[in-house]
């Protein structure tokens, strides 16, 4: 569910889960592993998606089935999988190669820079429109590359938007002309910050990161409650039951 | 002086206190009782003005003539008026219909979204100008729409700027090619919120702008005398007898 | 080493250390205490270089000659030139009359406003590249012009960059068509805002400063410490000396 591609130095986690590359309990602690790994046997990681699609986003009918306990456990590695990118010694690049709707853009969030696939793709954090809150960790992430109001309107209308409106935004860093020029352009990218001064690039980057570090670290038991307590209420059951049943008519028709 | 129209399930509170909406002591309690019952009573809420002018901010004529007792009830008023719209539990855009100086401009400040017609308006805390410093409450909703330093240089410089350059730094969300078609757009805007499912779209609106609600926990008496010592201070008193005799002479040529 | 030319109320302080402006501990000093001077002399000040240089920024060779405590001695220096623009009592603004990188691009943040000459000429924070970590009171006063994350990127990779793109990022605030219009253009811009009541402008602007002047307030020895401690690092050491031998071999050539 998860290629290795080394680019010399640079490794890329190419994000293989069939059809929609869609985060499980298995690929966000697969994927936290690997970049956990990537970082010692690295100078820099790039994270990809497949051709058309970055990551559709939490796996939605694969959480519904988890009793509390199980998505207590759930949030808490997925929490741990963007402190792990957040917190990553070495530079983090997203190459997003098509599609990347919530959890998939959540990821992106906390990498050093965004490539964005240009085209018909979208990109955003539609929590709201499948009935779910974005923890205030996610959603200063993104206050980080927006500013705090266009932050707002975004999470608030849980808007999906284009190439050209993410970069315009901040959202994204970048644009490419095709998924494979994404993952190029990211590497190249990540091969630029190599080519400085280690020591130099390397503690500027942790400086600069300091106050997105700093967002995990009182980040605990109770903000993994109040996103659980949120999954398990009834108007949200309601409307991903309403969203999962939406997605089996589509894929069955 | 205030005309309530209703959209639907959106409520139109249109500021109608001739000639120019100044903001005098009945027309900021007028608004800050309607603000509060709209919350309760529709969706989301739209604040407009007439064609041509939003409001021309405070009204200094009748202001000058309280007493330092008055102009404490009198602001600390103001206050509560910005922190109704700051934390009203359902939406506010602001439909800007037109010319939209100092108090005016601030009252959308705390407006969700501000949608501004297109043409020879302007908008702006020309606080500077009229011999008046901005409180801090004022200047960092601000700063929450253009980033730090472009609200210290139109606040400093007291700017007062067309509907392009209010677009492009962020102190207005949106421009509208009329006056009718700023409200209707604004009442659009809601109407897209309103069909968005209501628990995650208040709830991440909620967490969204916590920061914005803080800084009214602590507003307070202090606040108040601060700006009212500014007030009576011999230098602003001069700038602003000198503004009233200008705009008399204008209405009066 | 500094010239001081009164344009009427705004007195410009134009960097004349040939042949490149470079900082050393007495064109620091010097013009520390001609801020501090012209803050009681006049109402507005602009810094200025000379055509086609702003300043090359530390004066690499003089400062490598220098022991722990000679270093210590001048970062302190360094820190106290920054503070004394921050904290100016009156405007200051940057005319940056042609390249400007490093100690050059960081003198500029604390002024108000800055005008960059348009044309082959290079802003930027490029410590990176010379091996040098920014110190955080010096990446914030970025982060107030360009946000977070913009800064970030700006510093991790140490970019010099174009007036256009210093324009759109908002490491500067207007362009010039030469250097001469750097100078009238922030002499005008200084002009405009003494043309405002005094006491409104002056009183905005410590405002809205505050925040800028705050991180001066807990900058002490142990930032001073470990500023130095990275200069005399092994690897600092090393790409020091490396571009002060480029420099030498390019002046020798």
């Amino acid at each position: 569910m998860l290629n290795t591609i080394d680019h010399g130095n640079v490794r890329e986690l190419q994000l293989a889960r069939p059809p929609v590359n869609a985060l499980d309990p298995e690929l966000v602690d697969t994927l936290t592993k690997a970049v956990a790994e990537a970082a010692t046997a690295a100078g820099a990681i790039v994270i990809s998606g497949r051709e058309g699609l970055f990551s559709a986003g939490l796996d939605v009918p694969a959480l519904l089935a988890l009793d509390r306990a199980g998505m207590t456990g759930f949030w808490g590695s997925f929490f741990r999988l963007l402190e792990t990118v957040a917190r990553s010694p070495v530079p983090v690049a997203a190459a997003i190669t098509g599609h990347s709707p919530a959890g998939g853009a959540v990821l992106s969030l906390y990498c050093d820079y965004r490539v964005m696939t240009s085209g018909e793709y979208r990109i955003g954090l539609n929590e709201t429109r499948v009935g779910l809150v974005v923890p205030p960790v996610i959603r200063v992430a993104l206050e980080r590359l927006t500013g705090p109001h266009r932050a707002e309107r975004l999470v608030v209308a849980g808007d999906l938007i284009g190439p050209n409106d993410a970069l315009a935004c901040g959202m994204v860093d970048a644009l490419a002309d095709s998924p494979q020029a994404a993952v190029s352009d990211a590497v190249r990218w990540c091969e630029g910050l190599l080519a400085l001064p280690a020591h130099a690039m390397l503690g500027n980057r942790a400086l600069a990161r300091a106050a997105l570090h700093r967002h995990f670290d009182h980040l605990g038991e109770d903000d993994v409650a109040a996103f659980v307590d949120g999954w398990f209420q009834a108007d949200t059951q309601r409307t991903l039951k309403a969203l999962v049943e939406q997605l089996q008519k589509k894929s069955a028709g």
